[in-house]
């Protein structure tokens, strides 16, 4: 059967490996596997939103409110913009794929840095869109602007931080940039890893309202999976002037949250000191992957996120690394497939990464 | 800002209203709200899945298993195929939007019958593609042959049941439109209700490797929001072959289904006494609708769903019935938007529905 020929050019993105995999695959007790390619939040779920998912478990059987008037209205607080300028996603994930097909058709054209979230481009190459990248795999701004002059582009992604990579770039920076940039080009300001990045540091802070009131062309774009430890219950949202999120909603499909999510979400969004709690926690245990990296002499990234990316220069193969740890049950994400030879991990709880240093060890030891 | 210019023509699904809405709007105690609008299973969870969602509800910052392995398999087994054609979607829902996103585009064709499931003509506007629909409300495959072999089709919509209208074709005469239809055609079967169908009447009953055996070219979807009475936790499938299930996961972002619709699906298909349980009172409650619908004088489709349409004739006006409905708190579906004066009531439970005939009188008694 003949398909759309766009989609002949999609590859489909690979998941970090679930536990349940390295469970079948190597026999790993799943007790013993450690997960650390998927930026989850290791401190697990907040009990607020566990006791909630329980005492609602039983409605399953009713539609989910699909006007998600109560997620809204508390987004809408949290941020101090509208319920009109928030919409709602299964992951920040599909607020990318509505932008992404709202305005992209055959030969529009994405402007990326080389190395950052995958699905920018899987969705891209769904539309048939081309995909313009900068040389620097982290993100260079004079590279990006040279290359809209250049070339034009219907859509922007700016990734900060940035993911798989970790750096992030300062927001004077990025608006500036933005002046530059023209109404007509939807530029999407992904802050998935924001909660982190802005507790490192002030100046990599992006206030959504004020992004959006300052460019009525950005959408800023938030995550549960992160720091808000909802990974599962697969819930995002995007932050935009009505005239784009009215738009979006053209492309959402009825009921695309389940009932537990947006409860979940409601509840974590209530507990602010356990999302803070962990991050201060991550950051803590960030600097021992730093100072792991520095006395085996790795070069990593300066990470303003929940995962450090620890490159593995020309004495080891990363590939090769990450498939060892991955056979005594330690996952964590090899970046060939970016063109890095390196792994990124997520900073696990303190036992998990004493357990990762001392594995690592003697991984790097027979691979010699 | 321009968007896609296709876009300017889609309009947005209007679901069901939710019981929060007519909590909020009309002030009605949320108990007494009766919600038969959205052809959910009235009987409520499956216990044993209502407990397997209180047990995970803690590892909600694990994202899901992506690879959905173990309920792949249990459909697998349910239906006699092999995992490799089989997809999961958030709702089936998800699978009719990656059908006509891989086989249209602009100026492709849609065939349909004039009224049925809404969201085939949403998604199908989405890409520009044209509707094409027969002149019958109900599905006449005569009528969908003379415009196929006038205007052809990229894809088909067969919807065995049909909603919003209830009427079922006998799967033989399905089987002989199918023979005279392309191979480059794909054919959706929509078999959402298709439980309930092949329950009160055996030929009616679609078998899915049957289908996809004899018509390569089709593909079945089936979901749990109906008699398995998931409607909340958003999950159906497709089974087709592999050729089409492999490009369809072109355009399945990852994660689309959350950890505890995995594990509710899963628990659901362990449990299908309770789902022919609820088969079996749906039946014998709508004979109670279809009585209540002579006594006074209305016509109504009979139905192979759980759900019936009931035409209001030249003395009411469905819009004024149901909203009259609405302001006591009994929630139906105007089919006006459908050019039908008619309302579809799915079919609650026996407390349910002797509220809705006893209300239902007292409109109608206002009303004339």
């Amino acid at each position: 059967m003949k398909f759309n020929e766009v989609l002949e050019n999609v590859t489909t993105y690979e998941a970090g490996k679930p536990i349940e995999l390295v469970v079948r695959e190597y026999g790993v007790n799943p007790k013993d596997v450690i997960k650390l390619a998927s930026n989850e939040n290791p401190y697990g779920t907040s009990s607020k939103v566990t006791a909630k998912i329980q005492e609602l478990a039983k409605n399953m059987f009713v539609y989910p409110d699909d006007s998600m008037y109560e997620l809204k209205e508390a987004l809408g607080k949290k941020f101090d913009v509208d319920s009109s300028n928030v919409i709602i996603g299964s992951g920040s994930d599909q607020i990318i794929e509505f932008c992404v097909h709202a305005k992209c058709e055959k030969d529009s054209k994405l402007l990326m840095a080389k190395t950052t979230f995958a699905m920018y481009e899987i969705y891209g190459k769904q539309t048939g869109a081309k995909i313009i990248k900068t040389e620097s795999h982290t993100h260079d701004l004079a590279q990006f602007l040279a290359l809209y002059k250049e070339h034009g582009a219907d859509v922007i992604f700016l990734c900060l931080p940035n993911n798989p990579l970790g750096e992030a770039v300062d927001t004077k920076d990025v608006y500036e940039f933005l002046e530059q940039i023209d109404s007509e080009t939807l530029v999407v300001v992904d802050g998935a890893y924001q909660e982190y990045a802005a507790y490192k540091d002030e100046n990599k802070r992006i206030v959504p309202k004020d992004l959006i009131t300052k460019f009525s062309n950005c959408i800023y774009l938030g995550t549960f999976s992160k720091a808000y430890a909802l990974g599962g219950m697969r819930v995002g949202y995007g932050i935009a002037q009505p005239e784009i999120i009215k738009t979006l909603y053209k492309l959402r499909a009825p009921f695309n949250i389940t009932t537990l999510t947006l409860a979940a979400a409601i509840e974590a969004l209530k507990d602010e000191e356990f999302v803070t709690a962990c991050i201060a926690k991550n950051f803590e245990e960030m600097t021992r992957y730093e100072e792991y990296a520095k006395s085996r002499g790795f070069e990593y990234i300066p990470s303003y996120t929940n995962f450090i990316t620890i490159k593995m220069g020309d004495k080891f193969v990363s590939k090769e690394v990450a498939q060892k740890l991955l056979e005594v049950g330690i996952i964590v994400r090899d970046l060939t497939g970016y063109g890095q030879n390196a792994i990124r991990i997520t900073i696990g709880t303190n036992e998990q990464n004493t357990k990762v240093f001392s594995v690592l060890d003697e991984v790097l030891e027979k691979l010699k």
